[in-house]
């Protein structure tokens, strides 16, 4: 019996989200979990779970989900990255596959994760882009919105910046870095690097960095819903499609992105 | 009565290319004629015909189709492009609208055009872009590429490069730019700039260029399609999902696109 790690990559545009939903009766739900396992078994040949790091909700995409599984496989480790691919449909694929200690736990070992929201600021709504961008047709001020986002950065109670029901002890998360990004040509990325994130928690920042961006919060908004961890002091969920979950790290390396102007010319 | 100039963006993805069609008998096929044609009625309320410049294939995009249509309008020009938009479905939109002289004809005024065609070269399959590239596993070689695309340009019979059956009288075109571009990370692009194409003749530019990039081909061998404008000696034709027609010039300015390396560092 090994167990594996599997890095994954999805567009999350046609799943109901990463957690396998079954509900009685009827038609189990597409989910990534879902389409991946039946992957995996097919190549495994035996039952098994796959269990993820973060439960994306539907509409969500990721880069770097990471899965595990335990298994006594008949295939080698350097062929089954593609065997499992050769299975999979074309929304989702498996970047990598390792074999780690058997005590390794994707959910439970994550140590910290970076998620990326990709905003479409434009007159003209989003074509190419339009399921991995949320459209924006308001003017956005960057740096306003930079301010407001230095703020989140520290260890804080983000319970206001939460849906709640979902049942968590505390609500308090160290965020390392929040930034906001002009990308070219029409678009405003949020990047959030943190060491846990709570239900819709990096969707509400955004929603809240989009109401300050637009004059209708001042910067200071911020300190008012960290400070009373009173969610109707925050903006409004962004949309799922926007957002992406780019990578999760198992060390102590923060997965966090360089600001722009700061690299080496190329 | 007036006449206006629509240019026009489409995911190709889920239309049966440009053109309308409508089988007897049967449901009418979604096009992109079709759906502009509906939107532009709605909003002059008369019948009308929008004729676009060329008829691109199921799962081509655009970026610039061009289009015309007369019309006795009652909305401002000022307020028509958003007008005709609001009643387009997310995967087409009217990117500019503008009154031209009633002799304005987007066929047969049209000088030249550029498409660019993008290849997806990696070990991995394309997961976010795989509606619009074509994946090739093969290595490919951009230097060979370039230099077999250098043969194309200038005015020919390229007959070779062409899908018979569209009854056109000449196969002599003029290829004013063609040129392999690498774009990071994973990607090749071919751009093709003409004063008109055959019916297919991009794509089986790309597929003979692809065979020349895996070394199948001799750089030589687009000399001898020249010559002998037999198509069986070209490659395939590339798959339709990677192309795109980016711009229709209506003047003697060729909208060639500068080769990289050659711009003003910003």
């Amino acid at each position: 019996m090994a167990r594996y790690k599997l890095t994954i990559a999805y567009d999350g545009t046609h799943f109901h989200g990463w957690q396998r939903q079954e509900p009685p009766g009827e038609e189990p739900l597409r989910t990534v979990q879902g389409v991946v396992e039946e992957a995996v078994r097919m190549r495994v040949r035996q039952p098994l779970n796959v269990v993820g790091a973060s439960r994306t909700d539907a509409g969500v995409h990721a880069l770097g989900q990471v899965a595990h599984f335990s298994a006594e496989s008949p295939i080698p480790l350097e062929r089954m990255g593609r065997a499992i691919n050769s299975r999979l449909p074309d929304d989702v694929e498996i970047r990598s596959i390792e074999e780690v200690p058997e005590t390794f736990d994707a959910i439970s070992d994550a140590r910290s994760k970076r998620y990326r929201y990709r905003l479409h600021v434009a007159k003209l709504r989003p074509l190419f882009s339009r399921h991995v961008t949320s459209y924006v047709l308001f003017t956005l001020d960057p740096d306003r919105m930079n301010a407001a986002a230095k703020r989140i950065e520290g260890t804080h109670d983000f319970g206001g910046f939460a849906t709640a029901g979902h049942g968590r002890e505390s609500t308090v998360r160290t965020v390392k870095q929040c930034m906001v990004i002009p990308a070219d040509p029409d678009e405003l990325h949020v990047v959030v690097v943190g060491d846990g994130f709570l239900w819709n928690m990096v969707r509400i920042i955004v929603g809240t960095l989009v109401d300050v961006g637009r004059g209708l919060f001042e910067v200071e908004r911020i300190d008012e819903i960290l400070k009373s961890a009173d969610r109707s002091l925050a903006g409004t969920t962004a949309e799922p499609q926007g957002l992406c979950l780019e990578e999760i790290s198992y060390t102590d390396h923060w997965p966090t992105v360089d600001p722009p102007g700061t690299g080496l010319i190329r």
